[in-house]
């Protein structure tokens, strides 16, 4: 019997903690090589091309995303997990929600490994779906004690410190410019659909965590190689997929790809992370490949709503 | 609102006169370029791979089909209906059901373009789930009034003849050799999985029409290159897949590939089908991509049952 979940259901049973703990085991999983994740396939049709994402826990279970390039206003993806052992489909989610809240919790254990113990301001630049669930997973890996967001537009901007108070029941309050927003912030999260800069490395504070989750290439990114080059612990969820970017990705060009940490490496205890208070530490988020399918695997595990 | 489907749900809904209309009008799609289905992809994991098969109707809507090569025992396909405009994912279907239909309805389609207009007699070699939706299909196209049935199973082909005679309403008996499932029947099925021939040229009669489901490729086939020098009318669901074999189909190597004739083409009338009531016809069905997801959009419009 096929479980099946909306975003409604998906919202409804996946929290943030169950959530980072879901990654945590996923990136160590890679990290061992249990984790099977192949480069994306997809076929090209008429205006658009369907793309498939794959991942193998081996021996457990199998299965993939799919999304389309054709830009549609609703465009929903999928991911699907079959049993490992039998090839049924043991789950199907349509929408958004999983493929964020898997974002969001990458974005939590990287805060969790490596942000100040004591970090408990976030500064966030992005009002979106991302930026959301970014908050919403750093929130339940530190006492996060308020929220500062800017994005370019004041209802949303607004709205956005509205839902973190609401929902998180953190303080927050929305700032008028980038800059302000990440002013001697504990933690920062970028994610904005911006193809330049929103933000220098000189309005970084020392001691900082970043999670960079936006566009991170060379000619596209919402920050520049400054932030990078401030940067004394610098990660990634997949060392593989930061490196097959098409254009480059900023952190796994030379001077940087030689010190590009593996953020499951780190988890393992096999790289260091932070290793001083005032360090700048920033990580490189690129959607671990096969991850929403582990999530899925979790969502169906801690007995979620079937339709 | 996504719509599911489940095996038992397609089978509710779908029957072989709508599943023939649906696949004729996908053929005529193909030919005329609205339907496009490019090759295959398909993403490595451990131990198989994942596969996916893309249509997309242009102005209506675009999907695909997944399958995985692990050779699981409950292995299930997933069918994927997103609409054209929006984006969001209509429907999808998790199962066998679907498939096999549309493979059903496709040599329906065959039969009812190429077989004798007076075809009533049908023979069968193979008892699975292929073997019936090509019957289950051609009761929907000729007044069929008796089949037979051969499978090396003495109760699998008595379990065929039984099921045909009660959900189909047809006589029907089981047959202990090939080549008397086949002698002086109009239409013919061969819906195998032997890699070597089942069946002789010199068992066909002439008059008679063939649908071949099963392995049809160079060194594995169910039937021989003899059948394809008898035949006077050869076609397919997609001359550009059946070019694209590996190892390659027997039909679309010389000297058969110059006369192997697009079903849609047949059916669109820009080429010749049958001429005269003694000719042999072989339609070599591929699975024309793409048509998986027009038969899920066929089964959304008809109003089914939602889960």
């Amino acid at each position: 019997m096929t479980l099946f979940y909306s975003d409604a259901e998906v919202s409804a049973a996946l929290d943030a903690a169950t959530t980072v703990d879901a990654m945590r085991a996923a990136l160590l999983a890679a990290y061992d090589g249990r984790l099977a994740a192949p480069p994306r396939a997809s076929a090209s049709l008429d205006g658009g091309r369907m793309v498939l994402t794959a991942g193998h826990l081996i021996g457990e279970w199998y299965g993939y995303r799919s999304y389309d390039t054709f830009g549609h206003p609703e465009s929903q993806q999928l991911v699907v997990l079959h049993d490992g052992r039998t090839g049924a489909v043991r789950a199907v989610a349509v929408g958004e929600e999983l493929g964020s809240r898997r974002t969001g919790g990458l974005g939590g254990v990287a805060v969790d490994v490596l942000a100040r113990p004591d970090a408990a301001t976030v500064g966030v630049i992005g009002s979106g779906r991302q930026a959301w669930t970014q908050v919403w997973a750093t929130a339940a890996v530190r006492p996060v004690r308020e929220v500062t967001v800017y994005s370019r537009s004041a209802a949303r901007r607004e709205a956005f410190a509205a839902r973190v108070r609401t929902e998180l029941g953190i303080a927050a309050r929305p700032v008028d410019d980038p800059a302000t927003a990440v002013a001697g912030r504990d933690v920062v999260v970028l994610a904005t659909t911006s193809p330049t800069t929103v933000v220098d490395a000189a309005d970084i504070s020392p001691g900082t965590h970043v999670n960079a989750v936006g566009f991170k290439q060379r000619d596209r990114a919402e920050f520049g190689p400054d932030l990078l080059a401030a940067a004394d612990v610098l990660a990634t969820d997949s060392p593989a997929q930061a490196g097959a970017y098409t254009p480059p990705m900023l952190a796994a060009e030379p001077p940087h790809a030689e010190r590009l940490r593996d953020l499951g490496a780190v988890l393992a205890g096999a790289e260091p992370g932070r290793t001083d208070p005032e360090q700048i530490s920033v990580f490189c988020s690129v959607g671990l490949g096969g991850t929403e399918v582990f999530l899925l695997d979790r969502l169906v595990r801690v007995g979620a709503t079937t339709v």
